[in-house]
C-alpha cells in the first residue's frame, strides 16, 4: 500500500526551477498528490509537496533535489499528523449549560421526568435521546484499509475519520468502538450487548470471511440496521459508478455479464449487489478457493482470469495488484473499473487504447460517497434493517447527481449526500410501512 | 422520588396576586423550585412555575389556582422535554473538512500514515486519536437515579447529561454505552471487549451489590481508570462537604466517629473513603444484612439507628427516607448531613435547634462537583487507575474552593473543575512516576 508523504522544499525564484524539482520527483517514479505554498520570501518559496510513497521506498529524493543547487529539502512536513493531533472528534453538548436551572433540567432532578416518560413509552427515546442519531463505527482492527491486521487501536484514526465525515456531511453522530477480540462469537455478543446505545451499526475493516457471519448474525438478531461498509458501502459506490458509466456510453447494464476480479469483502459485496440489481450474470476470479465457494453460493461462477476477461461485458477489479489485467485481454466495447488504489490493475488510458468503451481507476471511487447518506437515510426512516432497495436507491441517487463526464459526484458536496439520504429514507419508510 | 413539574400560569397584574398563587402552592404542600417570566402582556404575566411533585400526587392544583379568579393555569410547560429534544449530545468533527486535500489527510489515503505510526508505537495513540480524551459512561439501567431498574434506554438521558457536563465543564468526551444485560460476567466481558476505545470508564447507575464486583474486576483486569461514580464520585463530594463543614465549625475530622445511615452503593462508597481518609471509625446502619456484611468487611461496624446516633460525631444519611432521623436522637455538637433528595432524613434547621453544631441537606451535594475533574485529572495524568490519594486530592480541592459559608462551590464554576483536575492530575502523575 502506498501512503502520502509530505516534504518541505525551498526553491529559489527563477522561471523553470519548480518544474525541474518536479521532474526529479517524476524520475524517481513518484506521483505527485499535492503542492502548495507554505511561505514566500524575497528570494525563494517554500513548497509543501505531497507524494505517494511506498512504505519500503528509501527516500533518496532529498539528495537528488539538493543536488540541483537551487533547491533544498528542509524536511518532512507533519501536516497529516498535525490534523490528527488530539484526535479528530469529540462529544459536544447540544445545550448551553449556563444556569443552575438548565443544570437541573438536563441533569438531576429534571432528567428524571424524561427517563420515566421513556420507561413508559420506549418510542420516546427516538425524540428525547441521541440514540437515533448515533451510529456505532465498530472494528476489531483485522483489516484496516489495505494495511491488514494492525489492531483496533492503530485503526482508530480511520474510525475517527468516518465519524468526522458523518458529522460534517450528514449530521450523524458516529461513535467509534474498538473491539479487543477476534473471536466471532465474542464479537457478536459484545456488539449485541451495547446495541441499545445506537440507532444503527456500521461494521468496519473486519477481515473476511469472519465479516460475513458477523454481519449476517447481527442483522438477524438486532432490530437496528447493520451494515458492513467494506462490502456494501463500496458496492453501492461501484454500482453508482457503473450506472454513470453505462449512461455515458449508452450501455445496457441489466443485459451485461459482470466480471469481478478479487473476491474479498469488497468484491463479494459488489457481486452480491449487482446480482440483486439484476445483471445477466457475474463471473469471478480469486486465488482463494474459499472465496470462489462464497461467490458460487451467491449465484456467481468462478472462472480463470483470462476466461473472465473473455466473458465479461463489465470488468470490476478490487485486488490491490498493480497491472494484473494484461492489455491483450481487453475486448472491444468492455467497461473496465480497475479500482485498486493508488495503482490500478490496468491504466485507464491503456484499456481505452485496447478498445474498452469505458475505463476508470479507483481514484474517485471511495465509500465516503455512500455511507453518510445511507445511514442518515436509514436513521431518518426509522428502518430496522438495510434492504437491497435502499442500497439501490443510494446508488441511483449518486449516479443521478454525478456531473456529466464524471464517475461520481464531489464527495464533499453536502447537497448530494442529502439527496442520497432522502432517497434511502423514502424507500426505508415504505418498507417500514409495509412491515 | 420527587421530580419537577413545570406549570404555565397567567396571573392578572395587581400587587399581591403572585404571592397568593404561591400561597396556594404552599398549602398544597409543594415546594417551589423555580419561577420565571415567560410573557408579559398589558394586563397579565405568564409565569413558568417549577415545582417538586411526587409521581403519585394528583394535580388538583389547577382547580385551586383557577378558583382564585385572577389566575389561570394554562397547562404544563414542556421546558425540560424541549431541552432534551433530539438528544443532548453529538459527535462533532474537530476539523473543518473544506477541501479534498483535507479529506485525503484525515481519511484515506493520508490516515494510513497515522495508523502505521500507532501500530509501530502504540503510545502515539495518546497524541493522534481521541481515545485518551474519551470516557465511556456505562450503565445497564438497573439503578437509574432513585428510580430503580427502569432499563438502560430509559436511563440514557442521565448518561447524556453526564456527557454534556463532561464536555461543558472539563472538555472530556463522554460516550454513553447502554448495556443490554444484567449478568455480571457478561457485563464485565462486554466492557473489557470495548475498553481499548476509551481513556477511562465511568460506571453509572448499576445496582448494588453487583456494582461492587463489576468495578473491582474491571479495575484489576483493565489498564485504564475505572470508577463507579455512585460509590466514589458521591463519596468525594461528601468528603469535601464534611471537610468544608469541619473547617467552618473547627471540628477535627480525623478524631471523629462517622455514622453512615444507608449502606447502598453511595453509603458504602462514603464509608470506604472516610475510613481510608483516616477517621477514627465508621458505624453504619441499614435494614439489609448483606450491606452490614459489606460494611464490616471494610472495617466499619453495624449498629442500630439509635446506637448510631448515640456514637457518631458526624452523621451522614443517604437513605431516601424522609424524616428518618428523630430529632430527639440528635446530640449536642454533632455534624449532620442528611443528604436524601429532595427531602432530607432530618431538616437542617430542626437538627440545629436540637443542638447539632452543623447540619445540611443534599440540595447542593451532587456528584457533578466531582466526576468531571476526577476524570479530566486522571486522563491528563495518563493514570492507569484511580487511587484513594487521587480521590482525596479531589475532595480537598473542592473543599479549598468552597466559598466561606457554603458547603460546596458553584457546580458550574469551570475554574473550580480545573483546579480539581489539576490536583488529581498531580497526584496521578506522581503515582505513574513511582510505578
Amino acid at each position: 500500500m502506498k501512503i502520502p508523504e509530505v516534504l518541505l522544499i525551498a526553491v529559489e525564484h527563477a522561471p523553470g526551477r519548480l518544474a525541474k524539482v518536479l521532474a526529479v520527483v517524476g524520475e524517481a517514479e513518484l506521483t505527485i498528490e499535492g503542492l502548495s505554498t507554505v511561505n514566500r520570501t524575497q528570494d525563494k518559496t517554500i513548497w509543501e509537496l505531497t507524494i505517494e510513497l511506498n512504505e519500503e521506498t528509501e527516500l533518496d529524493l532529498t539528495c537528488r533535489i539538493n543536488a540541483l543547487g537551487f533547491a533544498q529539502v528542509l524536511g518532512m512536513s507533519d501536516r497529516v499528523f498535525t490534523q490528527h493531533r488530539g484526535g479528530k472528534i469529540e462529544t459536544k453538548s447540544r445545550i448551553t449549560i449556563n444556569s443552575l436551572q438548565t443544570l437541573r433540567d438536563i441533569y438531576t432532578p429534571g432528567v428524571a421526568r424524561v427517563c420515566l416518560a421513556i420507561q413508559k413509552d420506549p418510542k420516546l427515546a427516538q425524540d428525547y435521546t441521541s440514540i437515533h442519531n448515533t451510529v456505532a463505527i465498530i472494528t476489531n482492527g483485522t483489516a484496516i484499509l489495505g494495511l491488514g491486521d494492525i489492531g483496533a487501536v492503530a485503526g482508530m484514526p480511520v474510525m475517527e475519520g468516518k465519524a468526522a465525515l458523518f458529522n460534517d456531511l450528514t449530521g450523524v453522530s458516529g461513535v467509534p468502538i474498538l473491539l479487543q477480540t477476534k473471536d466471532t462469537e465474542e464479537i457478536i455478543q459484545s456488539i449485541k450487548a451495547i446495541a441499545p446505545t445506537f440507532g444503527a451499526i456500521q461494521l468496519e475493516d473486519i477481515a473476511a470471511p469472519q465479516c460475513f457471519e458477523i454481519e449476517c448474525r447481527l442483522q438477524e438478531e438486532l432490530d437496528i440496521p447493520v451494515l458492513h461498509d467494506d462490502q456494501h458501502g463500496t458496492a453501492v459506490v461501484v454500482l453508482a459508478a457503473i450506472l454513470s458509466a453505462s449512461r455515458q456510453v449508452k450501455h445496457n447494464l441489466r443485459n451485461s455479464v459482470v466480471g469481478q476480479i478479487g473476491l474479498g469483502a469488497a468484491g463479494l459485496g459488489i457481486t452480491r449487489l449487482l446480482l440483486q440489481y439484476g445483471v445477466k450474470g457475474v463471473v469471478g476470479a480469486d486465488l482463494n478457493p474459499e472465496a470462489i465457494t462464497h461467490l458460487e453460493k451467491m449465484g456467481g461462477k468462478g472462472v480463470s482470469l483470462p476466461e473472465l476477461m473473455q466473458q465479461a461485458d463489465i470488468v470490476v477489479a478490487t485486488t490491490g495488484v498493480r497491472g494484473l489485467i494484461q492489455p491483450k485481454w481487453v475486448r472491444e466495447g468492455q467497461l473496465i473499473f480497475a479500482l485498486s488504489n493508488p495503482e490500478a490493475e490496468i491504466e485507464p488510458l491503456l484499456a481505452l487504447e485496447k478498445g474498452a468503451a469505458f475505463a476508470a481507476d479507483g481514484k474517485n471511487v471511495n465509500n465516503v460517497q455512500a455511507f453518510p447518506g445511507l445511514f442518515r437515510g436509514a436513521l431518518d426512516a426509522g428502518a430496522v434493517r438495510f434492504t437491497d432497495d435502499m442500497l439501490f436507491a443510494a446508488a441511483e441517487a449518486i449516479a443521478e447527481n454525478t456531473p456529466e463526464g464524471q464517475l461520481v459526484p464531489n464527495p464533499l458536496d453536502k447537497s448530494v449526500h442529502k439527496k442520497i439520504a432522502q432517497a434511502v429514507c423514502q424507500v426505508g419508510k415504505l418498507h417500514e410501512a409495509q412491515a
